[in-house]
């Protein structure tokens, strides 16, 4: 298999184009908002969302991904989110650590506003039917399929081509996570865009094969501009980020995020403005600042008027310290109480094992073993 | 990948240097040998071995594996028998045929013997633990250790390199379905014993990462002489062969097991004599007439001194409808108790469930994820 001697840069550019393919394709997120509103009528909507135990989330996470499952539950009747600890054995993993990341990411998204009220919230592993039906989909999928997805290519080459078979596997796993639930929505980033059509895929060839079943996915693609490293605004924030001074952790007390917003990369030019392309350093802080403030950007603007930007950088950085703190304060709190923490997800794991117990049984029959 | 393209021979002849070598490391049978004097010692002894629900079973795997696996209940404190309906997946089945198949083979091994007082038998798919101890396995062997497997080679030359991703990580499965019940034995035919060391291997790892866990499973070798074809002795006798003629299940008549041994395939020699390289056909009813009558080659040459083959062939068809007539009538017996089968597979789940989930646990505890 020569595919790990790929250019990793002509590989992401392959999933940016294939992104960007999916991205203009409107009528899908036309679809969407059309399905939003038929949700009303029938309730029959579903989504599925998974973040990796990685331990306390960045800012960018933050922004990302949690501030939008907060929206989402509030949104749908019926939403899951998983802790995928069984997606973050494909990297080897220290066991106390990842034993405390679960409980971390879990204080963490329950303090930045997940209601177990109000979505099903579990650790993945809690959930015997995800590895199950994971099986089953597996003898479905063609192994050439898999091998051409760029993620592996980019994975398999990080690992001198000796990636392990659950980094191999894991998109079909994906696939179960969210059609064991029979979701019909699914919060996907760009580099997610081509897991998301595998499980379409795998959900076409069932239905084809056993009768109508599953529910075509479909994506909810996220508006929220990405975050970027605070040293190196070209690349995403990212907690493996060597420069301590790119990432601000949603833990980070007032002082070192003053720090880091003061050492933040911007360019020569003074005045506050937004042009990502020309002037990526100052538009993240931009963009941060709207995220926070929820303000648009035009808002902000309007609202920096005047300021230099290191004069900027300290309002942006009192604003995140503003939004941050009850945050980290409930974190904190949150952390004493372990008990209570595994409480949350063996609750969660008990609701989301009665909606997946039958699709996974019906599943079986349908495919012969009962 | 290339690897489909290279010559299905060749890729056999690979398998059987692989398993002459494996087989000729006597240390092996000693100490397998050794273990069965230490187990009245201890008891801690466990084998565990698994069968494809493919239906009513031929006289080949009657005569190599059942019968094996009855001798082996009795032998051993501690016996695990799988009918792994998870594996069968990987090749396209007909769900009525497979669901069909499973009480089939339930039926046939019962009737041969199997003893759910003396062993634990149960359906794979009932014991969600296969499926998720074989994720984590998977993350912990990398994609060309699989790759190298002369089994995948086989298969996925066979189905035009499109081969599934469940066909090409079975193995971890295997791996997983011994190790989920840290089985100290497998019995294993010589198309096994590469997949036997991907297990050790697996064990091996594990328990260099996490502290010692998993024993080591031995091979129990089988010295049962293989069945073959009665149209072609140079075969195995096969349940796909096309040659209707070739294979007697082990619920046909009498009459159709008299027409299969007048018409099988001897030579120009009337005597019977045993002598495999040179005289394979006759050579082969020797073998089936020792087995089921239990009695020795040497003794079966001595009673048919003075037969011809045409004789020979109605003394041994004979002495094969002897024993299989009680099995027959077991199994369409078995056949009509639909709700017997279940209840047997389903206790027998149960037990096996009692023995996989602490296993399990301690490998979620063990890897960081509890």
């Amino acid at each position: 298999m020569q595919l790990g001697s790929m250019e990793s840069s002509s590989l992401q550019k392959q999933i940016r184009l294939a992104s960007m393919s999916f991205t203009v394709c409107k009528e899908l997120e036309a679809s969407f908002s059309e399905d939003r509103t038929c949700k009303a009528n029938n309730g029959m909507d579903r989504i599925f969302s998974g973040i990796q135990p990685t331990g306390i989330p960045h800012l960018g996470n933050y922004l990302g991904a949690i501030q939008n499952w907060v929206r989402l539950q509030e949104e749908y009747n019926s939403v899951l989110y998983s802790i995928v600890d069984l997606h973050s054995l494909t990297v080897p993993r220290d066991p106390p650590y990842l034993r405390q990341s679960i409980l971390d990411t879990t204080a963490a998204i329950l303090a930045c506003g997940i209601n177990p009220k109000r979505c099903f919230l579990f650790q993945q592993s809690q959930v015997p039917e995800h590895a199950e039906l994971g099986w089953i989909f597996g003898c479905f999928t063609s192994v050439p399929r898999l091998r051409r997805l760029p993620q592996w290519k980019i994975k398999n080459a990080s690992q001198n081509n000796e990636g392990n078979v659950g980094l191999f596997t894991y998109p079909v796993l994906q696939a179960a996570d969210m059609l064991l639930y029979k979701s019909t929505h699914v919060p996907v980033g760009e580099d997610q865009v081509l897991h998301l059509e595998l499980a379409q895929d795998i959900a076409q060839h069932f239905n084809k094969k056993y009768g109508k079943f599953f529910p075509m996915p479909r994506a909810i693609l996220n508006s929220t501009k990405k975050i970027k490293s605070l040293r190196d605004p070209a690349a995403k924030m990212s907690k493996s980020d060597p420069q301590k001074l790119a990432t601000v952790s949603i833990t980070d007390s007032a002082e070192e995020i003053v720090l880091k917003f003061r050492k933040a990369v911007t360019d020569f030019t003074s005045e506050v403005t937004y042009d990502p392309d020309s002037r990526p350093g100052v538009s993240n802080l931009v963009s941060i600042h709207a995220a926070v403030t929820g303000l648009s950007i035009k808002e902000v603007l309007h609202q920096s008027v005047g300021l230099d930007t290191a004069h900027y950088k300290m309002i942006v950085a009192e604003a995140v310290i503003q939004k941050l703190a009850p945050i980290r304060n409930e974190i904190k709190r949150l952390q004493q109480d372990k008990c209570h923490l595994e409480n949350v997800l063996k609750a969660g794991a008990e609701k989301a094992k009665e909606l997946a117990a039958p699709v996974y049984q019906e599943v079986r029959r349908l495919v012969g073993l009962q």
